[in-house]
């Protein structure tokens, strides 16, 4: 336990909480450190969908105190030949399949070091195929929390997998980028943000999707009449397309890649 | 920390579960006070819908310990101007927007104290425009939790905003009143107390819905044969209509501001 | 409190997360025992569906530190006639309606006391016709906790309900059993288990379903090229069908009852 403070663990899967999934990895925590504060940030990424946890984890990780221990399993991969990985940050851990739902967020850290969980003493004694969830990121999670030097995990890694991050582009006095996760109230999140808000330019800016303005850059979600499009800066850092009172994925059909471009109008004569 | 009891907050949103938000919400207080417990009442109240955020939260604050903060944030008005709010009761702390969301359960309560949460010492340092869930009620649920007076939290309030209560009507031997909510298992809970039951006379009370006898009120769900229609006193305090076994919002079409009567049987021939 | 041991109670309802039911308990709890430690099996077990809450039981209880407590309330029958009872096994507390959702846990644990909860000294002071999650399983569990001993809960029961467990059959070469439960993938775990796989007979293993070959068994999920289907032995014990990547239940319609064969593939010529 790192001095006194009582450590905290997040979860961030795609197990659902209809079954006992989640339930089973606190009670494997539990039963290792029984002090461990377990967060759950979500359990509802759509299965095998390691964008979004990527996302999810990059939008949250920093909210949490230091020694945080962040475990994030969208893992389709689970049993076949990928890594399993814990990570050591300046300011927190990281633990979870080598496939890239970690690397959004570390992306923004400093890695002081990688390991391979191959040590079994730290996992159950019996582990599953199937879930690795239990069997492995729990158990390390929980010993972590107990002040287990990462370095006892396993071997170092050299590199990891990375996710790419969709860079936006560039242009006179616009900036274009895209959808990069759509939340539970169908507000489109993009992978634009204040820097790219900053240099389109002065004055009004508007927001065009797959080629078509939509709505205005705005300061909150009632800045416009209930019903109506608005963009604003969202909670996440990024420009996030929504509707007052409504769900703007449904009704404009919005879906991950879009293409998003915000730029300062022209005066119409 | 109120002398040495362990505080417990609670969190009633919209958020879902889909996305970080309520976990962020909880790295937030992880941060300032690791020794908070923090229940979800729920965060699938749906979007935007206060009145039943409102209800959720009377329906269940009284169960909690003394001292508990419930946090309750449905809040369509985000970053316009409405206020936000923490209120003291003689058992209780309420946080929130000031729009209705807080005002069911408070109005069983003796209110002592309610301030506006203006004093940014207690809030997160960069507050966004869309998330006062993370940036404000959450750091200010957790000072709480530590012992900060609420009086520090910013300049008290004379009013809050008040959501009316439907109050059932009282005619010659029955009580007049409505759907206030439909729970998970389409039972559709009504503002009719026990009460309006003792005051609709002896023998067998009748339950009309729209004008329709749908029921009689019984003791529990199986008083009735599986797939009826049958009426108790929830643990609401207040009648619900369910079927045993089934859906009763989704079989009879019912939703909130429904009318529903309680009246004795006249005597048939 | 068992011996400085921060004590855990786990919940497994079907009362799902959109109301507070789920939180209300949590409210009971830490009124009485706030240094309790309450994990969430799952709140999504189907509407009154005890098979599948005795499942996720079965699945999972034994994850947790000895000591634990595990409450079930799928509780069709709430407010009739059938008893609440607590049960003391080696290692663990059992918590729940006599209705045979805990049996299938306590079929693999070796039972010391069953008492049947009419004390009431240890729920709530009012109790509900409809809620006893709440009003009586919530403040056993607390008071277990608490190191109240079982026999002050109610008198002593001789025989508890049991579900019957679907046994599979054993025919030469082969093994025959069922598909009893599908989890949130798509998966659906089988009565099948390491023993029925390794009387299968040598060489490769194919898994029938009502009659029909479906898939051979494999080693974990990616064994298969994307959009197969494929069997495995689940992180349950148990031989779960699914497809990679996929949703095995939806496209195979399984459903909980369906007839499933593991027997060795006869060599073709």
């Amino acid at each position: 336990m790192v001095s006194g403070i009582v450590p905290v663990i997040t979860l961030t899967t795609d197990f659902g909480v209809r079954d006992w999934f989640v339930g089973t990895m606190k009670g494997v925590i539990a039963g290792i450190n029984p002090e461990a504060t377990v967060i759950d940030l979500t359990h509802e990424i759509p299965a095998g969908d390691i964008p979004s946890g990527a996302f999810a984890l990059r939008a949250s990780y920093a909210f949490f105190p230091k020694g945080t221990i962040h475990v994030a399993v969208v893992d389709p991969g689970v049993g076949s030949l990928r890594n399993a990985i814990a990570v050591q940050t300046k300011s927190y851990f990281f633990v979870g399949p080598d496939n890239g739902v970690l690397s959004w967020a570390l992306a923004r850290e400093k890695i002081k070091t990688c390991c391979s969980l191959t040590n079994t003493a730290y996992s159950l004694e019996s582990v599953s195929r199937t879930f690795h969830g239990r069997d492995i990121f729990a158990p390390v999670a929980a010993h972590l929390s107990q002040g287990v030097p990462i370095r006892k995990l396993g071997p170092p890694l050299k590199s990891m997998f990375r996710l790419d991050w969709p860079e936006p582009r560039h242009g006179p006095g616009r900036f274009a980028g895209e959808i990069v996760y759509i939340d539970r109230f169908g507000n489109a999140i993009t992978n634009l943000d204040e820097v790219a808000i900053r240099a389109s330019g002065p004055g009004v800016l508007e927001v065009l999707v797959r080629g078509k303005k939509l709505c205005a850059l705005n300061e909150f979600y009632q800045s416009v009449a209930n019903g109506k499009p608005v963009a604003v800066l969202g909670s996440t850092g990024f420009v996030e397309i929504a509707i007052n009172g409504g769900d703007a994925a449904q009704r404009f059909r919005l879906k991950r890649g879009d293409s998003v471009m915000v730029r300062a109008t022209r005066v119409r004569r």
